[in-house]
């Protein structure tokens, strides 16, 4: 059987995370790398990775860590979606098939779950689904009382989802050639592949579906990333690696994992679950709790707080409070940089893009952040604000919306507010 | 000889600080469990509190933690004075009485005194008086060599102070009698109590002046509330509840109090004299010092520094500076969120309020905040400012005025001041 | 022979920093007395210090600590450069003279080097110089293959530079006489001495080159302070007065010295080299790094940072950053002052004062501070600032600019701008 992990590019919903989602690091590996892992692990070591023409080349960096294994590396020439993706791959893949999307975060059982169904019942394909007690932006999954799929419901309104089962693109299809002359018959669209699914149904095809119940963390939003965080920091051991060096007037509490290199100084605490990341430097009087997740190369320094955040590497951080935040690689944050995490009115923070208001379904959400940004001195970011990527928020400024890519926002002499082009004058 | 506790409600001069007086908690207890205990002390165990329709139940819970006691409990039925308030529980009240105002803090010296005389010399009433250095907003006596007293000037305009005594309200009347008959006379007027006193005067009654020198800590403004602390932190040990966790790393100089199941986490700094009220947390790096009082159930998270403040329950704090600042229950603060309380040109902090202005006679004073009001991020508020209750304060806001109850103040995108009422649009 | 220490007035260059760069103190002395010591070490016991009449009387107490070695004071009249300042001691300066600006930091090897070339070599004057690798605002020296000087060439334009080997005012003149005597000819101009040296030039006098490698420090402007704190700092072992105070749950690491009377508390930490002045109070969880220098009766108050930077006697610090700054006697900072020293672009940091744009070399740069001035609460200072003496930036103000001496700017209540004159209302 093969395994088959599509990995297409980041979606739009993920602004200003820029960074495709299987490619975003936990632990200090990609999500790609813990799913190769996974699968390895769940007896599954014949994949299939496909990415683009943009990821391609990091992609293959990461099936060189796998050297003894057989990875095979197909490219998608277009961006249209998972059909594209199987199409560009179409080569790799006779028999049975298992297809899957790497950013959705689950667990091994998914796999046992999966086979185990197989074994049990004859199908053509096996649907992995997931109960969700609240609305999810997904496809939902109709069922009769045999447990075979009906119907596929594709994202519909918030308050008219049709069940509570969603789609998990955990997918066994038994005949691969079934699905793919299904799957040439449907357009581009981007819902090309469900649509392959459907027509199957219609063709007399039986799609099973397998259920699940375990650790499901689907990365839609940028905010999803939290849960997948403390998926890997819930089932992981403290550990200090060797070559860290750790003050003796530091405090280190609960599980905290210090990769290689790392230093933590004087009156620094971390409570546990976290994660500091491989050379990063925790400075003075530092503060890092609540299930915080700090990459490689980070300098967090004197006297800032993080708290339930994810950060990426190369992060310079000085006198800040980072609560509930995503912050992307190479970000700097001036002194006094300040997130607000939580309104007035302890009501969920919305995010509100142009028109459109997103539920975040969160009551406590910082500062999404995209790479290469940074702050000044004594800003203020209120919950829920959107920055970047390469955006600058100028010394003293209190930002309560999204700021663009690109774009710098500065006060004036007058205290003014004005934005532009990074760069311009 | 029965005790009255006259328990009516706070005075406009209490602004923002709704709570009464006598309801305030110091060590862990209100001010008039206090007075209780010390009049029960000074063998004064034949008590009546004369409270209003708004706090009698409070009072009612209070009076029931000394069941032992007989203590008696008489509604006022209009907030008409201290004449009302005997008026109310007149049937509970004959032959000698010592009328007390709870909100004025004295020593149990104060009782000794009056007793004392009351033996020595034979006269209607023994009122206490206190001398002062500087003008204080009171009743000033003017007595005969023989230090009986001929009248009572109320609240003189600063400067023209008839005297150097005060009228503490501690007044022992060896014939209720003859001080309601006189009361009978006057009309609803505030100063109704003061003018039966003159009254008994004039009828040729004695009223001997006591002379008392301890300490005296009349509450009529917010800010009195600082020496009333200081009284107490000043005559109370250091000591540490069984119940309380202490890290090793925190470090306790001094005399300083911490009730039970108090938390105080790594780093953390308490300078005594000070005291920690049930349940509240102290959180790492943060400094206490200067004679602070904080409350029950209050978080002082990371980086905080309290210096010589009262601090209601249920407060929480996050990186702020709070100095020379009384804040009622169930404040919060974001985090960045700093008091000033000094002017820069070091002069006595003055409180403007309307075409008013009030000498608070301190060089340092920060905030006085009302119940349940809130700071954002990077707010700044300037020495004197008087907030709430109920308002809010929106982050990166520079507050230099007060701030009205119910109400907000933002700044807009374009970093311009906009101030409406709380929950609104 | 004589050494003359020319001890005129700071050049407006120094602005803010009004004080005589050689009453500047390191390492609790002036500049001034370092350099009598340095001198007195080389065997030079025979000095006179000409003054003016503002700084004789400081510069007569200096003296006085040297009271066991015979050094002649002389006043200047006039403000007229170092031509002046030789003319007002003409009566004390006969033979070999040995003429040095005391506020050019040099080290010994710069007396050893110039004696050296004396015994070697025959010459009227032998001139000190040192190679420098980049612009500086300095007299250029011009020298033939004999390494006698041509030409001095003053302040030359940027790019235009005659040679890469600058005056350095550590002159022996072997007859004073002869300099005198050019000197009567030349005008009142601020470069006179350099013109009477091209007349001596002119006249067939030999004025000899002599190489200097060692450190050389000059102050022109007020950042370059920084070198010569740095070559105090890099010079001396660390070690702590036996009147300090230490907590022991400070930390002191690195070469620091702490002089008498400081008192330093508890989760401090102080990474050497740094210079801790007399009296002078570290606080709770601050931190001291990077070759700084603070001095005597400073309060450096909860939760401060300082980085790199030069503080003088009687300032105060709460909560501060202070990174890269030059901060004269008496300023005070209200708490979350952070001042940045770090453009966006990372560029080198300009001054721009009025149409004229000062090149400072350094990529971080953070304030210069005059005597006497302070800032409120949440002040924002951007890179090169300028402030006072005497001038207060008011609570949460963003300061991009210079501010004037004795100049306040503030923010009123619609959260505009204003900048006025100290104590004008």
């Amino acid at each position: 059987m093969k395994v088959v992990f599509l990995c297409g590019g980041a979606g739009k919903r993920m602004f200003p995370i820029t960074e495709d989602k299987f490619l975003l690091k936990f632990l200090g590996r990609t999500l790609l790398e813990h799913q190769i892992e996974q699968a390895l692990a769940a007896g599954l070591n014949d994949i299939v990775i496909v990415g683009n023409q943009q990821n391609i080349e990091r992609l293959s960096e990461i099936v060189g860590k796998f050297s003894s294994t057989g990875i095979d590396l197909a490219t998608q020439r277009e961006p249209s979606g998972m059909a594209g993706a199987l199409k560009s791959a179409q080569n790799l893949l006779e028999g049975e098939i298992l297809v899957v999307n790497p950013s959705d975060v689950f667990e091994k059982s998914a796999y046992s779950a999966i086979l185990k169904e197989r074994k049990k019942e004859s199908a053509t394909s096996y649907i992995l689904g997931a109960k969700v007690e609240k609305y999810f932006p997904g496809g939902y999954l109709i069922v009769n009382e045999k447990r075979e799929i009906q119907h596929i419901v594709e994202k519909p309104e918030r308050g008219e989802r049709p069940s509570d089962v969603v789609n998990m693109v955990v997918h066994l299809h038994s005949d691969a050639q079934a699905l793919f002359h299904c799957l040439e018959v449907e357009s581009t669209r981007d819902d090309a592949y469900e649509q392959a699914l459907e027509g199957m149904i219609k063709k007399g095809h039986k799609l099973k579906l397998v259920d699940y119940g375990d650790f499901w963390g689907p990365i839609k939003y940028p905010w999803h990333i939290f849960a997948v965080m403390e998926h890997f920091l819930g089932r992981s051991k403290g550990g200090i690696a060797k070559t860290a060096k750790i003050s003796e007037r530091a405090t280190i509490e609960g599980d905290v994992i210090i990769d290689e290199g790392v230093t933590v100084l004087e009156n620094a605490v971390i409570r546990g679950p976290c994660y500091i990341g491989k050379n990063s430097v925790i400075g003075n009087s530092v503060l890092i709790r609540d299930r915080s997740h700090i990459g490689e190369n980070c300098v967090v320094g004197f006297s800032t707080e993080i708290k339930h955040s994810y950060i990426g590497d190369g992060c310079w951080f000085h006198r800040n409070y980072i609560g509930d935040s995503v912050i992307a690689d190479r970000c700097s944050f001036g002194a006094g940089t300040i997130t607000a995490n939580l309104r007035f009115d302890e009501r969920e923070v919305k995010i509100r893009s142009g028109d459109e208001t997103i539920d975040t379904g969160l009551e406590k959400l910082g500062v999404i952040m995209g790479a290469d940004s940074k702050t000044g001195i004594n800003v203020s970011i209120m919950p829920g604000a959107r920055i970047g990527p390469n955006s600058i928020v100028g010394s003293h400024v209190m930002l309560a919306h999204d700021l663009e890519p690109n774009r710098i926002i500065l006060l004036d002499t007058q205290n003014k507010v004005i934005e532009m082009r990074v760069g311009s004058d």
